[in-house]
């Protein structure tokens, strides 16, 4: 057999914290703009705590046209933006088969292999840690392929996140189809293209943030139907997934502690601007996000149809549901968040 | 090596009928009781038409309190129903992985390995066809493993069901905590349920029938977190899962015509009763909602939360909302509606 | 959603050893009985190393009517033993569906989902450690959901396991189809059974024991083609994969040692004797084999047509080849040994 | 929800034919070069009916030194071709778990999700039919999603392929390091080759035929140990997969039928030469020696060290184990031949 390269080693000391019984490294400190303890010191749910039932009555009440709509993008079918290969949709039985079976039903049932983090998907609070701490100072530990995650799991979050939403169109704002890849949204260009707008962002939002990114995917993908791996142009693909990405820039963090978030989207791979900002490295802004604020991120989400509506009647708000699926003590999951005007 | 029996195989003839250029198959007829035509030759949503704007509008305007239910059954984490094997869960990378090897980031990655009818689950309207036809008159040709569902695909579903959600709990209007397994609910009986509660079923509704299945389910294995193929009352098990169920009778598919209903959602396991009545099989009903009437049908749901609410309050209405994962060409997805009051 | 109870946790605290930059741990030490260091301090194959070219030849001389038997249970088509379900497999495209789709060749290709340890199949020397420690010091932690077994992975043994085998039928010496489970076939059993049988066990070999688990397996329940999910009569399948089953005796430990065996296998579910002798705790033989002996265990083989074929003509060796599947970092493999006399 | 495009449809009309009860199209005829009916009517090992138990013993006789060799390449860990995506290998529970979680014993179970053409891999008889028909004349509709290969499934070959392997370096006659993408390899190019080496192909041998293509894989990709989707320079990985590929030229078929090779394996992707000669069209090969012979493809094999070897001491022969994994109904299965000398 042909020898593989053996995984470099080193030297590993054991940590010098403890854990205490309610799984909280003793001694563990978030950064400086933070939610912890905010909501309890057993809270597994951040900032999805803002989502509360008189936003979500208020939030009701903007529904107007009954024009809704469907930000996730379409699982097999189109070539797609991953990081995380495609999911595997697979029969186990198909209609068609009755044909040559003779059975007297036709039944189909299929399967689906998917990385949690593979397409339009929520990040949960167990996603990302750094210093070995995740939001609320529980222990990266709880995480592991055996127990999943023994707090902060994402089913948490399933029980359903429902509230204002609210679309700010930077690249609209900008003029521009797409934001140029490593384009950085600061704070005061979201201010700027919510004062644009005539929108405002209130504590509770789930907020979505257009870069234009997967607008520019499908520009050069889009009328492809293959999947990835088929896909010639694989070098101009790579640039696209792997390459410097529109998003948002460190001074948000700051910017959606401020404006209680409840629940940021975007439409690129990662949210956070790459590559990242003098003195951040790329990131930082999940760490600030998921560990210290416990902000929920939402990403490659596909904001086109929503945004192209809201440019023509001038309503950036909405009704929005997020439903996420309870898969007990998992760290993410695919979503495809509703948003009624 | 052991020997495996071969499958029995029988004589074989080809199909008498041909196919037309929409994937027709020419000549095919309903059932008696149909929607084919009614929203086009080309339809492929069937009553998901009838959620129209004008409806979403309304139902928005139910939302009073901002309670919200979400009726996904855990996956994984608790005991669960399911013909087809339990979901799953597996990560790629652990959070806690960093504390072993150093990682300067603590980051997680999960797959899911699911059946699309494996848990709380809409069928769509590739998944039962019979006499080779499906909804509308399209072919069960049309879907093959190499191909998926080349028409009806459940992802014409995943622009959002929105609308008006009631709850028939027929388990509790009848004084008992769940429906003896093999109950047929009858169209007489949602009559009487909804007259008990002073809800009325109107065209466009999202309905939800409670038998309390789920909750005998629970009641019996709820307190056990072992996956199924731990559990040692395995006989127990299985008469839950394939003995008799509580279900909707024969009668029930005109009611359901005659009101229009858009989306059907049972906490069974197959929203139909088995055994079926005299006269039927088991399935009948599935052909007769998804092939006759366009009709959705949301299985595996636990209603028990909002129908224990819905009887304090005694309003058994909100505003529904049930994300469908835009799996192109699948026949089913997993779902966890949420249902604002 | 269902309230989902929360993992129990404890206190923590970070282990006092260090890892040296070899992936040992500094100052661990094996059992009593062990081949730590015989093969150097870099060695990743253990008892593997007694399969040596000079063996090689000789076994081939042993292959003397060109009969042969492979050892794996079917996978699938059958009721299968299993812990951990069973492997799942499905269709991307059926050859069938050209009938259907009118596509000029008729093509199909297929996956498989399966637990490395889902049927028969090897342990690897990254399966099981205890203290931390597994073979030849090497640190548990080097085996994370991230890397995967950085080292010991199962592809070390993948480049053949060929060499004598040699069968020792302990049930048939005993008289009975099957072993009692709970049965412990000891040291003296082995050596007794070898004698009745006119066979030796020398170094280097690839020992099968026989209890006649599989058999009772198939008895029961082996002429059912459907998937244990299926079965009705679980309560005495349970029994057969949960309860007490006949496995080898703590004290063939030394007697493994002694022999030099390279791999052993067993047709029961996992080699050893459950429960546990008193004084020990079930997996206890595991860690003795695999973490101090460095012996791969080959588990769920059906070695009822080769004991037979052995009986009838009193021969009770021959060549063997265990072909393991090169997954690099895996713990385990699904393996088809191959016997030829 | 972003449009996704319907595929195309065509107007369809039921074949003509008929299937007995046997499962056998009436009327079907295989190419004019074929062993249909050779080994009796309801033969469903084609050419593994030559591996006889005689041949068995002659090719034991060849192992003189004891070297052996591994034919598989490694499933991850290196960059490695696939037309289908690599397999993906996760962690339910990771021996470093139990540091973490503080159990007592440390140990881990993992999974494999892959495709079964999906690395090194033997083709069964049911993967390619023309026509609707099938080695021996079994009808294509018999390998369906629900039912699996009702005949010709791969686990008819999992009692073990064993006898005399034949290795043709056809890359290394020719003085080059591999053959030029595209070469066709011929029947007279396979004789010259055989006699270059002093080597005689035999009626039962399992054949390998060395084309340098894995070497010039590794040449450009080996040292890389990301997986594919990471890899930067996707342009020239698409070329080697997808572009033209040294093979097997279609008078070899005759050749093969003259030769009655048993096994057929070749180091590329699809044995076959790509693009196909004049007058083919790809896949005519595999129809030829898949359906018409039934003769099983071994693909993607890693030759290099053997054939080193070969080149080294002169010997081109040696026995040859592969054992298949015996996937009831499936038509292809991963495979790591064993070479012995």
């Amino acid at each position: 057999m042909r020898e593989v390269p053996e995984p470099e080693l080193t030297c590993w000391e054991p940590p010098t914290y403890t854990v205490d019984a309610n799984g909280k490294v003793v001694g563990g400190a978030p950064g400086p703009i933070h939610n912890w303890g905010r909501w309890g010191d057993s809270d597994q749910r951040g900032t999805a705590n803002l989502l509360t039932a008189e936003r979500a009555v208020e939030a009701a009440a903007l529904v107007r046209t009954g024009k809704h709509f469907a930000l996730g993008l379409p699982i097999g079918g189109l070539a797609a933006p991953s990081h995380r290969g495609e999911p595997l949709h697979l029969f186990q039985i198909a209609t068609g088969d009755a044909i040559l079976t003779g059975a007297g039903t036709d039944g189909a049932d299929d399967y689906l292999v998917m990385a949690l983090q593979g397409t339009t998907q929520l990040d949960g609070l167990g996603h990302v840690g750094r210093g070995n701490l995740m939001y609320n100072g529980f222990w990266s530990g709880l995480v592991t392929a055996g127990t999943g995650a023994r707090r902060l799991g994402v089913h948490h979050l399933a029980t359903g996140l429902v509230g204002r939403g609210v679309v700010l169109d930077v690249a609209r704002a900008q003029g521009v189809p797409w934001l140029e890849p490593g384009f950085p949204i600061t704070a005061a260009l979201l201010d700027g293209t919510a004062e644009a707008q005539g929108v405002q962002v209130r504590p509770g939002d789930i907020l979505f943030v257009r870069t234009g990114t997967v607008t520019h995917w499908y520009e050069r993908f889009g009328s492809r139907t293959a999947p990835f791996q088929r896909l010639g142009d694989e070098t101009a693909r790579r640039d696209l997934l792997d390459g410097p990405e529109a998003g948002l820039a460190w001074d948000t963090v700051a910017w959606l502690h401020d404006h209680d978030v409840a629940v940021l989207g975007v439409d690129n791979l990662a949210v956070e601007c790459r590559p990242a900002q003098p003195g951040h490295t790329w990131i930082d802004f999940h760490v600030a996000a998921l560990r210290d604020l416990g902000l929920p991120l939402a990403e490659v989400l596909d904001l086109d149809g929503l945004a192209t509506d809201c440019a023509q009647d001038g309503v950036w708000e909405g009704q929005c549901a997020v439903s996420v699926l309870p898969v007990v003590g998992a760290v993410g999951s695919p979503i495809n968040p509703l948003f009624l005007k």
